[in-house]
C-alpha cells in the first residue's frame, strides 16, 4: 500500500498532524505543509509552503486540524504565527475529487463544503476512530480519578454511564485496575454485554437509586442524565468526571452548589497521549487516502 | 474485636493518621493525639493535647508517623506548630509493654529503641503492608508514566525490573492495561511465576539486551541495576520509573546525561491515594493492637 503520486495539503494543527506527516511521508505521497514553518524538523518528500503559494488546483486531498477550523474559517496551528483561512474561492480551486478531512467539523465547514460540494469526511465521526480514541480516553480519565481522589482506584465503587464505543473501554479498564464497576444502560443487548463482561448492569432509570453508594461516577451519554436530581443522591465525595462532547451530560451548576467535583474532560487523547492520537488519526487516514487512490485509478 | 480499655499515643504525621484516628475510635481505644491542635475536626474518644501535658506512664502503644522522626528525634505533624520530639526520657517512663509503631525507621530511633527496650514495629518491613501499599504505588506508577508520555500504556513495551511485592502488582497493573510487559528477574520461581501470569520473563543478566525495544523501564529493586550501560542501549524515548527505595537503583546521573527521563518515585501511596494509604495502616495497625491487647490478658 503505497500513496505514490498523490498530492496532499496538510493544513494547521497539533502534535498529532506531526504523525500524519510521518506516515504519509513513509508511504510516499507528495505532501504541502501550510502553517509548519516553525517546526524545526523537515521531513523528506513534504514541502513548507503557505496558504498564498500553494496551487490547490494540484491537490488529491486536503486535511485540516482535528477541530477543523473556527466559526470564521480560520484554521489554529502551533507550528506557525501565519493566518490562514479555509475559503470558497480557494476550494473551488481544488479538482472535483479533491477530498477534505478533518476531525470534527462545525456549521461554517458543513455550510462551505456542501457550497463547493467537494467530499467532506469528518475522521472522528467514524466508528474505528471513536474506538482507538477510547483508549487514551479511558487512560486520561483513570489519570483524572487518581488526580482527584484521596483513595485508590482499586476497591472503588465506580458507575459508568452508556455503553458506547467510550462507555465500554472506561468500564473494562476501570474493571482491570480492581473498581467494582456498575454500567448504566438502557438497550437490553447493552445490558447482557455488560453482564457477560463481568460487570453489574443497571437500567439508567433505576439511576438515582444506584448512586448511593457509588464514589465516582464516569458518564459518556451526550444528553442530561447527571441531572441535580441524581447528584442530590451521590455521597459527598463523589467525583464525576463527564466524558461526554461539550457540554456534557452534567448539571455541572448542582454539582458546584451541592459541593461535589465534577470535571468535563473532552479531547482528553491529544492531551495525555498526542503521539498515539496522532498515530490513530494517520492510520485511517493512510487507508482512506490508499482507497480514494484507488477508486480514482479503477482498481476497486 | 474490640480496643476497649487500651490507652494509645498518636504523635504526629499527616492525613493518613486521621484514619488510625477514626479506626481506633471506632474500635473504643481510648486515644490522646498529640500534634492534631490545628485539626478542626473532633474525635469522640480522642483527646487532643500536647507532648509535655500527656502522662506517658499510663501508655499502652505509641503511634509515630509513617517516617518515624528525623534523624534528631524530631516528629514531623501537618496538623500542629507544635515542637515534638521523642526522648529516651519520655520513653523510660512508659509502661515496660509499652509497644512503638511507625512506618519506616532510622538511625536515631532504632538507637534510642533499643536503649530503651521496648518493643518496637515498623510497619512498612510486614510483608501485608508492602503487598496492600503496591497498589497505590501502581496507581501512582500509572500516572507518572500517562504524565510523562506522549503515547498510551495501552500498546507500549514495558520492562518491570524485580518480582517482589510491588513489581508483580506493577506487571500485573500494566499488563491489564493492556501494555506489552516483560519482567526481569533472578530467581527461577520468580521466572516462572511471570510466564505463569502471561507475562514475558528475562533473566537479568540480560537486561542490556531486553531493554533495547522499551518504551517505559519500571524498576522495584534497591541495588543499582539500571546502570549507564543498561541505560546506553534503551530507546532515547524511553522513560525509567524508579520505585526502589533512595537513592534508587538507576543511574540518574547519566540519564540525565543521555537526555532519557528518569523518575525516582518513593512514597507514592501517601501521596496519590492518602486515604486508602491511611487505612491500609489503620487496619494491619488495629490488628497488631488487638493481638498485644489479648496477649497481656492471657487470652493468646
Amino acid at each position: 500500500m503505497m500513496l505514490t503520486g498523490m498530492h496532499v495539503a496538510i493544513i494547521g494543527g497539533d502534535a498529532r498532524q506531526l504523525e500524519v506527516i510521518r506516515k504519509l511521508t513513509e508511504l510516499d505521497a507528495k505532501l504541502s505543509l501550510i502553517g509548519f514553518d516553525q517546526l524545526a524538523h523537515s521531513f523528506t518528500g513534504a514541502t513548507k509552503t503557505s496558504i498564498n503559494e500553494i496551487d490547490v488546483s494540484d491537490l488529491d486531498a486536503i486535511i485540516l486540524p482535528v477541530h477543523g477550523t473556527n466559526l470564521e474559517g480560520k484554521v489554529n496551528t502551533v507550528f506557525s504565527n501565519e493566518k490562514i483561512a479555509i475559503t470558497e474561492e480557494m476550494l473551488l480551486k481544488t479538482p472535483k475529487h479533491c477530498t477534505v478531512y478533518s476531525g470534527i467539523s462545525n456549521s461554517y465547514l458543513d455550510d462551505l463544503m456542501k457550497a463547493v460540494n467537494r467530499k467532506y469526511v469528518q475522521l472522528f465521526e467514524r466508528d474505528d476512530v471513536a474506538i482507538y480514541n477510547s483508549i487514551p480516553t479511558a487512560e486520561g480519565t483513570i489519570m483524572m480519578v487518581i488526580q482527584h481522589t484521596d483513595f485508590t482506584i482499586h476497591g472503588s465503587r465506580v458507575a459508568v454511564l452508556g455503553l458506547g464505543r467510550v462507555g465500554m473501554t472506561v468500564a473494562r479498564t476501570f474493571a482491570a485496575l480492581g473498581a467494582k464497576v456498575k454500567v448504566g444502560a438502557r438497550r437490553t443487548e447493552h445490558l447482557a454485554r455488560i453482564l457477560e463482561m463481568g460487570l453489574e448492569p443497571f437500567h439508567l432509570q433505576d439511576l438515582e437509586k444506584e448512586v448511593r453508594d457509588i464514589d465516582v461516577c464516569i458518564n459518556t451519554i451526550p444528553t442530561l442524565v447527571v441531572t441535580a436530581s441524581v447528584i442530590s443522591k451521590m455521597p459527598a465525595h463523589t467525583l464525576i468526571i463527564d466524558l461526554a462532547s461539550k457540554p456534557g451530560g452534567t448539571d455541572f451548576r448542582y454539582a458546584e452548589k451541592r459541593g461535589i467535583k465534577a470535571l468535563l474532560a473532552p479531547g482528553l487523547p491529544g492531551v495525555v497521549a498526542p503521539k498515539t492520537a496522532g498515530q490513530i488519526i494517520a492510520n485511517v487516514l493512510s487507508q482512506l487516502l490508499f482507497e480514494d487512490l484507488n477508486k480514482r485509478k479503477g482498481k476497486v
